[in-house]
C-alpha cells in the first residue's frame, strides 16, 4: 500500500483532495464489480489506510471500504485508536461501519453522498463517539453518481 | 477449528447447549486477558462457525467475538449470507455487531446478558435484519459473571 501526502492544487480544500482519494478506491471497488464504495484515514495530512468494498470478492458482508480502511490504519499506528484521524468515505458510513468508528474514537468522519436507506444517521443517537465531528456532501454528486450507474447498469 | 453437533443432556436445551459453547469461547478470550466475550453460529445443530473478543491480541477494535465467527461462518459455507443461521453470543451485540448482522440476514441472534451501556438494542429500531429474531437470558448470570469478575479483577 502506498501513502499519500497532502499536495493540494490551490484551488483545492484537504477535504476535496482526501475524497478524491477514497473515490479512486471506490473506482478499484467498481473495476472488481464490486458496489463501488471506497474509504481512506488520513493521520497529519497523510493518509495511513485504505480500502474499498470487497464484499464479493472476500465472500464476506462484513468486507466494506470503512472496515478494511479501520484495520489497515491501525496496523500502521500500530495502536487500536485512531484518534486525531479523520475518515473520508465516499458513502455515508452503514450502521456496522458507523459503530466501528465508535472503538476506533476516530475524530472526524467526512462522507460524500448519503445512504437514505441504510446510512448510520438514521439511527443517529449514541453509535458514533461523541468526539467524533460529521461532515458530509463533500463530492457528494461524483459519490452518488458512482452507485447510482452501477446499479443502473445492473438492471440493465 | 472443530465444529460441533448438537448432542445435548435430556435435561438441556439447545440453547443452552450453544450458549455454553459460546462461553468456552468466552473463556479463551479471558485466558488471553482480553474481554471475555465469546460466539458460535450454529445451522442445522452444527456449529460452522466461532470467534472469541480478540481486540488486544489482534490491535483491532474491530475484532470482536461475533465478527469473527460471522466470517468463519461464511468462510464454512461458501457464501455470504447466514439464513436460517443462529448466533449465539455471551453478551449483547454492540452496534457494530448488530449492523453487521443485518447484512448476514442471520435468521436468530440469542444472547446471555444484556450489555446497558453499548448493547445494541439501545438503538434497537432498524438496525438487525426484520427477519431476525432476537434471544436473550440465555445462561444470563454466568455470561454476566465472566465480565463483572473480569473488569473486578482489572481494578484490583
Amino acid at each position: 500500500m502506498r501513502y499519500y501526502n497532502f499536495t493540494a492544487e490551490p484551488s483545492q480544500s484537504a477535504d476535496d483532495f482526501f475524497m478524491n482519494e477514497a473515490i479512486k478506491e471506490a473506482k478499484i471497488a467498481l473495476s472488481l464489480d464490486e458496489v463501488p464504495i471506497g474509504a481512506v484515514i488520513v493521520s497529519n495530512g497523510t493518509i495511513i489506510g485504505k480500502g474499498h468494498n470487497l464484499t464479493e470478492q472476500l465472500n464476506d458482508v462484513t468486507a466494506h471500504a470503512e472496515m478494511q480502511a479501520f484495520t489497515a490504519a491501525a496496523n500502521y499506528l500500530g495502536g487500536k485508536y485512531l484518534k486525531g484521524c479523520t475518515l473520508y468515505v465516499t458513502i455515508e458510513p452503514c450502521v456496522m461501519c458507523a459503530g466501528a468508528s465508535y472503538w476506533t474514537q476516530i475524530s472526524r468522519i467526512v462522507y460524500g453522498a448519503k445512504d437514505e436507506k441504510r446510512g448510520f444517521s438514521l439511527v443517529k443517537s449514541m453509535i458514533t463517539h461523541p468526539k467524533t465531528e460529521i461532515v458530509s456532501g463533500v463530492k457528494e454528486s461524483d459519490c452518488a453518481l458512482l452507485i447510482k450507474n452501477f446499479f443502473l447498469s445492473k438492471r440493465k
